[in-house]
């Protein structure tokens, strides 16, 4: 754990220039805008440690698996997005020496991302083995308003001498993933071009052929006054720039702008794809640095408005939560549906951009709160549109009749993992999938979604489910044997009680799904019936399966069992485990951690979570209790689950401390793993402690529900969600329950289970929090 | 399958060249000798399809692991036994035209493994695209007498023309593994040395620094007189050769002997190695080819009289056991206990020639019956000799107390395989270690094996268990969690019948074998007793754990389960299977073959046959009939052990069935996988098919037990067999059992049960076979 990061309720501020926590800082000080993104390399060059990252969402690499033994099954390549052109780098030479701060004195550093506004600044002053001295300001972002568009403003001001300042702004594509499996490079050149001012230069990614064309603009100021400039053009293999000297004097702040533009063959024609990006590096240039950085701070605000959360007495919670919903949304912006979230964002290469499971568990109640409909739909959306594959995917593990499995890790639907107790056994990824359909339209109540995309998606996973199981003589139910829960470290296990709960439960929403759009739409629902071959002796063979499922369960201890024989482990609770064999993922052998009981992120509880309607207290509190002691939330996602239950069971203390553990995971390194990237995905998570554990928040019957209480350290908290049309700010004091509507409408709100009217707002004096 | 292999009773024989078999023969040809072997890789240039390949034993290189995903406790390598100096290489030029059977007409070929005498024939005459024609003859072998020594007489004579052959006689160290994990070459050069006919290259092996000095020795004859000539020396990087011209005249055949030695720093000093090679090259050279050679045709007579098996009315069976018989010995020697069994010997890179439970559980009884007692003395104590390193490997997985796990897959005793659920997991393979350990003693009567050697190992194995199970609450018995049986086809299952019998058995037998020690050598056993730190309260847990473990079974059907809820599978028998879906290792994935109820080899079956004294008929028979109706057999290992108890319950169909399986494998290249190289491990199995199975050769209370019945297509067999001093001579055919021994001592033997005395020799009259 570190602790370096300045508090503060707006901004994420680094003071003094450690270079030992440079790749630390260029996570968390990464930039996106859902469409391309970056880690916050520094735009000179730099010598000392850096893992450089430009990445933009959906051009992908399929990289060669690399396995130590193969398994029938397993796929050929493991899709990742790429490390791109490098638009960012800006070359710098003082009277000749080159500017990189490993070799440079280093004072007054200072690293900003203003969260309010959208931003990256970092100022300090260098003084350069020579003995010149220079102050550089450099401000960056990402533009989310013109999101192929990315923005530099970079200064330099001599502080003792006069003398030749030399900028080369590039563009460099001869870029490689550190985490290539065969030291491969990933782009073929296509075409370049250079003007005084302008440079383009064309890549091309082997193997998927996606073009992207990356582009800058560059204008050249003095204390703010463009001033004119011949610029020397440098081609390189891959590489394009341009270099501008100017002699400055001292105090004199000389900036380069470099306004530039990632344009990709994904939403252009290849034929097209320089002209266009004329166009956009036109358009971006006539507005200029300024207009840019406003527009950029409006869309900032416009989205704060929407998805803030204030926490008043508590700058480090602030902070924090703030740097969650900004990261969030720098990454996933719901504008296109073939994007989706993966679990590092644009902050690293790990996971390698991929989609897993957290997209519907974590991060679509997050989005569903706190952006318009149409973004969470487009999350779903993007699985319906991998619909096809998934069920080519089931094809080759011997499933068939329409069967879908969604892939663990995917880019474009096809199944990029290769450990076969994850790939071939996670199989409740499928079920997360088919409850973020529930979810979504529990939340948004657009029942509509089932006709036109959700229930083809339902049946194909309910058809997985029906030819999963096996009916089992000894046991006289069906079963489902050889799968791993979310629980990873238990494998290859038997009648794991979450997936098997979560696999009827599939098959009982499909059937009411179909009932829902046959009485809606029955036209359109026929045929569906008829493109799917579907046939009504399916409805009663998932009927028979939801009716004689086997559950595993200890009848003694009140409580479901995790899989088969979980009893039979020696029981041993976290708390008396020694801290030295803690995390247990690196201290003990992977046969060992299995044969434990020790459990990595929650199961059984997950699966109480997504169902808790369907429990009373008594039972949620024994499994809690029992599986809460035994697990070590090994994964980021582990907490926030915990934390919400915590929550439901009355138990603050232990909800606040759940939700403490991944707060600031990223800002604080806790898990010595920021260098590689944010862990995008367990922000959401972060979110979800607050809103539905502290605050309580649910959707039942088409009407929110609160049960909330205030955490001891803190004064005050208040959250922005869209519910239905209306944008609401909630906030909880000590004593009561305010609530603001930005229209005058009515509204219906249960807090603590008691029913409450409000017109556009009101305030509930709060007593004691319920427990249904 | 292929059918290409002439039936004879002491040769192989291929006739006509077919580049599409090259491969296979290859494999089929090979020669060793314990100490080095190799492919039929042709002595000419040959530029079609072939795998390179020279093996000398115990030289491995530790080739860098290559995996998906890390686990924790993972070996950073993998030993393998590498490709070495190519010895055997002859360009042959006639008038300037290279000798290639690739781009040549060839006709009359004929390749030929004389197994009698322990040589590698090749003959056939080959017309250039020039249209000179020329004979080939080829012999080799590798001396099992001079075991560093090789040999070969290559004659060529011109069919149809007088002109000029050379001969350009090399040793190229510049190979490399095809199985390279990172493509990489293992040898360095250290030095060479060229004289007129001699040639010296040493090499020495990266990382682990194995030096080996590669020589030869060459002669030139015309019509079998030799003849003087002046070599051309070549030297390139890790390559010696030297070029020789001779003017032949048509029909004079021209012969050039090449003398080889392979000499390593295991067996040398690195100072004194080119000496020593020098050394025995002047010896071997002195002796000369004709000498050599008769040496190779006594040592192979004298083995064949210890080892023969004899098969009247079959020769297909008669061919298959032979060649079995010699693949064997030419593996394995039991000189040297450093040296063990790879699965596929010196015949390719497969399984890098590393060591697995194959030697314990299938070689070891054939070498205790067909080789002196020290040949399987040896086996044993190369483990012994790895018994740190088993200790090591425990600890590395959180075991303490000198708890011994020896590795799944080794060369110097370090784990070398990286699938958790194999390496981990499949620990049943430390019992097969202690069941080799009573094998041997069973068979020999050697019980001071127990004082230096056993008792020890013995503890390591038992400390191991005990820590390895755990007492569960729920069951009220100690379990054994998280195993994978010998049934691969199943992973990480709980309480594997298997697992759990061999190690309370494990326990048992070290309690026994403790008490052995401590009557016959007191201060010995108390020597250990204090260097082990060995506490009496161990023996006290070990019996609890005896009399408190957990065997699953189903009452019901009276059967052993081979593992918890073995019988929730859907219970399809392989009968039932559509043989377009098999084999499953090939039509599967992987998930659906672990969770389907089909079992790759012998599991609890296995464990009926390590301990079938202790289950009455009725049980053997109830457990045969399930499992082996629900059993691929795709292990190679599989069918010998089915054979055996289909022999002991009297189905003497099944059991000729089973022995077919493996009995011509690699012969007919059953699985299309012979140009691997030879399965050499499993071919101990065919072996024990027919003693342990046919003839029920078994030894109880000191005493040899048969049990015969003579398979349908035969007319008779005999085998020979070494026991206690004695060797006999045993022959059965549909009437009679008749037994000779190489001296006149009494003998006592059980014959379907009844007690038989012999002087020397005698015959028995067979009735109906027993059934006890």
């Amino acid at each position: 754990m570190k602790d370096y990061i300045i508090k503060d309720e707006w901004n994420i501020i680094e003071e003094g220039f450690d270079p030992h926590l440079n790749k630390i800082s260029e996570s968390i000080f990464s930039l996106g805008n859902g469409r391309m993104g970056q880690r916050a390399n520094f735009e000179e060059t730099y010598s000392g440690e850096t893992l450089s990252g430009n990445y933009i969402a959906g051009v992908y690499y399929p990289d060669k698996t690399r396995v130590g033994w193969w398994k029938n099954g397993y796929p050929e390549y493991f899709a990742k997005v790429l490390n791109a052109a490098n638009w960012i780098g800006i070359e710098v030479k003082i009277e000749d020496e080159i500017l990189d701060l490993a070799t440079s004195k280093v004072t007054d550093f200072k690293r900003i991302l203003n969260m309010q506004e959208g931003y990256l600044e970092r100022i300090f002053t260098a003084e350069l083995p020579s003995g010149n001295k220079i102050k550089v300001n450099a401000i960056r972002f990402c533009s989310i308003v013109d999101d192929e568009v990315g923005v530099i403003n970079y200064s330099i001001t001599p502080l003792n001498f006069d003398g030749k300042i030399e900028f080369t702004s590039y563009i460099d594509g001869d870029v490689k993933n550190q985490d290539s499996n065969y030291d491969e490079k990933f782009w073929d050149f296509v075409n370049n071009e250079i003007t005084n001012n302008e440079a383009y230069l064309t890549l091309r990614t082997k193997k998927t052929e996606f073009e992207v064309c990356t582009a800058s603009f560059i204008q050249l100021l003095a204390d703010e006054k463009a001033i004119d400039f011949n610029s020397e053009a440098i081609r390189k293999e891959k590489f394009v720039g341009q270099k501008i000297g100017i002699n400055a004097v001292q105090n004199q702040e000389i900036s380069l702008i470099k306004i530039a533009a990632n344009l990709t063959s994904q939403n252009h024609q290849k034929s097209d794809l320089l002209n266009h990006t004329k166009i956009i590096i036109a358009k971006a240039s006539t507005k200029g640095f300024h207009q840019l950085k406003l527009e950029q701070k409006q869309a900032w605000a416009s989205k704060w408005q929407e998805s803030d959360i204030i926490i008043e007495g508590d700058i480090a919670a602030q902070q924090a939560i703030r740097f969650n919903i900004f990261q969030l949304f720098q990454t996933y912006t719901g504008k296109d549906d073939r994007l989706n979230i993966g679990p590092k964002g644009f902050t690293g290469e790990k996971y390698g951009g991929s989609t897993y499971w957290d997209t519907e568990a974590y991060c679509v109640p997050f989005y569903l709160a706190t952006a318009p409909q149409q973004v969470s739909k487009n999350l779903l959306i993007y699985r319906y549109k991998q619909l096809d594959k998934a069920i080519e995917n089931a094809q080759k593990l011997g499933f068939d009749n329409g069967a879908a499995l969604f892939p663990m890790v995917t880019m474009n639907g096809e199944e990029c993992h290769n450990e076969w107790e994850i790939t071939f056994e996670e199989i409740h990824r499928n079920g997360a999938i088919a409850y973020a359909i529930h979810n979504y339209i529990r939340y948004t109540g657009d029942e509509n979604y089932l006709n036109d995309y959700g229930l083809e998606v339902l049946i194909g996973i309910s058809r997985f489910w029906k030819q999963r199981v096996n009916w089992s003589k000894a046991q006289n139910k069906f079963v489902m044997l050889g799968v791993t829960g979310p629980n990873e470290y238990e494998n290859n296990i038997n009648n794991n009680w979450y997936t098997n709960i979560l696999a009827t439960w599939c098959m009982k929403y499909t059937i009411k799904a179909a009932q829902i759009v046959e009485k809606n739409r029955p036209s359109q629902y026929k045929n569906l019936i008829e493109k799917l071959n579907f046939n009504k002796q399916e409805f009663s063979d998932w009927a028979s399966i939801i009716d004689n499922m086997y559950y595993p369960e200890d009848a003694d201890k009140g409580i479901f069992l995790q899989q088969d024989g979980y009893l039979d482990k020696e029981q041993i609770l976290v708390k008396d485990l020694p801290k030295s064999e803690r995390p247990i993922n690196q201290k003990w052998s992977w046969d060992r951690i299995l044969r434990s009981c020790f459990i990595k992120q929650a199961d059984v509880l997950q699966g109480i979570y997504f169902f808790e309607e369907d429990y009373d207290l008594a039972t949620i509190k024994r499994n809690f209790d029992f599986y809460e002691a035994r697990t070590v939330h090994e994964s980021s996602l582990s907490p926030c689950v915990h934390s919400i239950l915590a929550a439901k069971l009355n138990d603050e203390a232990k909800a606040y401390q759940f939700y403490l553990r991944t707060a600031r995971l990223d800002l604080d390194d806790y898990n010595n793993d920021t260098e590689d990237g944010l862990h995008i995905t367990s922000m959401a998570g972060t979110w979800m402690s607050i809103v539905e554990g502290f605050a309580g928040m649910r959707v039942r019957d088409n009407q929110l529900h609160f049960n909330p209480f205030l955490p001891k350290h803190w004064q005050s908290f208040s959250f922005k969600i869209n519910f239905r049309g209306a944008n609401l700010n909630i906030k909880i004091d000590g004593k009561s329950f305010q609530i603001a509507a930005n229209d005058d409408k009515d509204l219906e709100i249960f807090i603590h289970g008691q029913k409450h009217q409000f017109k556009g707002s009101g305030i509930i004096e709060l007593q004691n929090k319920e427990l249904v």
